[in-house]
């Protein structure tokens, strides 16, 4: 690229800098992603027989992400890209972990550059929606509400480009140890919502 | 859209909702953009004969943007896509009229959708550089700089999504009195940086 008087330095928080995403991979040749392989998420599926058959046959990667060495600043913005892989646990799609905001009163911006899936909130007060997203469409998460990305789609990745405040911080014991309310499974080839029968 | 237990409010910035940005338009079916005139950029372009010139032939719409009713706290985040139409006046690249945050100490993203373009960005301090864009770059525009793009391609559109902390504010009058130290002009078909003859 022919930038004018950049910094040398990558990433540089300071002075501003480019990288790259890719709008059709959501993948970056300048930052890995983090890899969050089924394995790492023992007990968060509802069917747990789906779930051990499923790693007898190996340990599909999930979902990725990319996690920014940015300041952790109410000034700075965290960003990258979210990928979901498609696929179910018996009837339940793949999804992110999901959490809430460490500093709760803080929402985060997630624009969906392609695929079919939604993006699951609840708050501390048991307010619950799924809203759908379809490439071209941006989801507003407020300040209070776990999120979740969900790839509804049988075939195609969930690629979602995401911002949110650099200090913001992620707690993903909450919902790891009690669980979504609901749940969005697949029910004559269509999503649906059911209650979490494991929520605690 | 199949969403579940939506509000039925539209853009609800308490519980969460959907908004469309077109991928490859940056334009939405829900929010009308703002749209920015050349006569309302009077005195902002270094070559005034050639600002004049081209008046006289119209009143060509140089770029738009969307404004968001976002409650302005410093945990909500704006977003929209910003359109600056390809062209110049004399040999400067239309671009828009760049701003400051209210709140210098807060960053913003803006993600490449389509086009060639680069970010202008300077400090008070007097530091500035200006990276270039590309579908599929994203910028970061640090806490503290003004920013303002610029399309340097002859005929496509410079489409960039951003979103920056709700109540940061923009500060135009200090550009607008003062200008950018640099401006990118074409010369021999090529984007160049020279001094701003008009700088105050």
């Amino acid at each position: 690229m022919a930038h004018f008087n950049s910094s040398d330095k990558p990433m540089d928080f300071d002075r501003g800098f480019v990288i790259d995403f890719d709008l059709k991979t959501g993948l970056s040749k300048t930052l890995e992603t983090g890899k969050r392989y089924l394995g790492q998420m023992n007990g968060m599926f509802a069917d747990q027989d789906a779930y051990d058959e499923k790693m007898k046959e190996g340990d599909p990667l999930i979902y990725e992400f990319h996690s920014m060495p940015v300041p952790e600043t109410d000034g700075d913005l965290a960003f990258g890209c979210s990928i979901v892989n498609p696929g179910k646990v018996g009837d339940e799609y793949y999804f992110t972990k999901g959490h809430f905001h460490t500093i709760l009163e803080t929402g985060e911006i997630y624009y969906c550059l392609k695929g079919h899936g939604y993006m699951m909130m609840e708050n501390p007060e048991g307010d619950w929606l799924a809203l759908e997203l379809t490439a071209g469409k941006a989801v507003y998460v407020p300040k209070r509400y776990a999120h979740r990305s969900i790839n509804v789609s049988a075939h195609e990745q969930l690629i979602t480009f995401f911002v949110f405040r650099a200090d913001a911080g992620h707690d993903y014991g909450t919902i790891e140890t009690k669980g979504y309310r609901k749940l969005l499974v697949e029910q004559d080839g269509k999503p649906v919502i059911i209650d979490n029968p494991n929520w605690k």
